[in-house]
């Protein structure tokens, strides 16, 4: 492992175009990155695992952690996680939280990371959560990464000092393809779509609201859709 | 399963006294239990899952989740899951954190005890943490447990109303041993060693604090020791 004096930030790297201009951007802030993945039994895991193996590879990550939390499927009440329900259209702007919520996942994300973070002396954790042009899940609020930050700061040795750093809150999907073209993030190496690990549908939530971000930009999308 | 008209408590089923006790005042406050335990690679796995199925068929208990969360002993930094770190001496009244100390673990199971919740639609999550007569880990302090709730509150759907209950985090140890007599919990089907699966070292801190409670409310252990 390469040392450095450089403080260390954790970085959730789902594979998914969000996560990895959250890196990007820790990455700009100064920081030495250790990247966190998670398998949690859903339906595009090899696509996902695939693409955060592809983006630590570009961004230049040594420090790996890849982590099952198959347990969030044994635990179910998401289509994401349970292949039993079907993964509805896109219920953006009608203020319903769609089916694809996994119960809690942010906090159970986020609790990994803290407890790798006290191992390693990692000063930060960036997750790319983005509160405003999202699917309103309730752990994707500003609010929420607040409360967390509080649970950390008692929850953890005096002295560790780990900060919840959520960069891309208030951006738009439009802005996460403009700040990943500056970073030179190859948005082909990233997968948003909740349905398939081949072609992407275009027709998920996660999809739409990948498109529109493209569009919004006025900038092409690089993956293949159906 | 049996179906009845009682609020659904999930009750965090260590195998220890501790969390046996927290079950039995689940029940007595009127809930059905659910009972959650997690195999997180640590030194004594195998008995506290026998412990957990002996209790679970005591109490009455049907509904269990067993989860997995090896990632804990993937992190490492505590002896209870490297076991290439010795598990030291009690540490008792020195202020310190002892090396057993699972980094952030409470957060994590916690974490997705709330998940759960949210799927069985449970009011209550019941963890047998206790702040005075401990080893001292910041993650079992209530003002850490006041943080997880408000984490909870904002990180859920609306409408989940999920209260995290502490009930034993004022008590001392003896204070468990009693509760758990009045309640008629069987405490050979406990386990509190760090070390051992098959008799107890009875040195170790967590031993320690069984038999010191077991003296102060001047009761036999049933437990057999080195």
């Amino acid at each position: 492992m390469e040392s450095t004096n450089k403080s260390i930030a954790i970085v959730l790297l789902s594979g998914g175009m969000d996560s990895a201009v959250c890196a990007a951007l820790a990455a700009e802030h100064g920081y030495e990155l250790a990247a966190l993945h998670l398998n949690y039994g859903q339906r595009t895991q090899s696509k996902e695992l695939e693409c955060f193996s592809q983006l630590c590879t570009d961004l230049n990550i040594n420090r790996k952690l890849v982590v099952d939390v198959g347990y969030l499927s044994q635990i179910g009440g998401s289509s994401l996680t349970d292949f039993e329900m079907e993964i509805l259209p896109s219920t953006l702007g009608t203020g319903e939280i769609p089916n694809t919520y996994v119960p809690f996942r942010n906090a159970n994300i986020l609790a990994i990371a803290v407890s790798w973070a006290e191992v390693i002396d990692a000063s930060a954790i960036y997750i790319g959560a983005m509160e405003q042009d999202s699917s309103g899940y309730p752990d994707c609020r500003a609010s929420f990464f607040a409360a967390f930050q509080a649970t950390v700061n008692l929850g953890t040795k005096t002295g560790s000092n780990i900060r919840i750093i959520t960069p891309i809150i208030d951006m738009k999907k439009s802005d996460i393809v403009i700040h990943g073209l500056r970073h030179g993030i190859d948005f082909s190496h990233t997968w948003s779509c909740y349905k398939s690990s081949d072609i992407a549908c275009g027709k998920c939530e996660s999809c739409q609201l990948r498109l529109r971000g493209f569009k919004e930009a006025g900038v092409s999308d690089t993956l293949s859709y159906m």
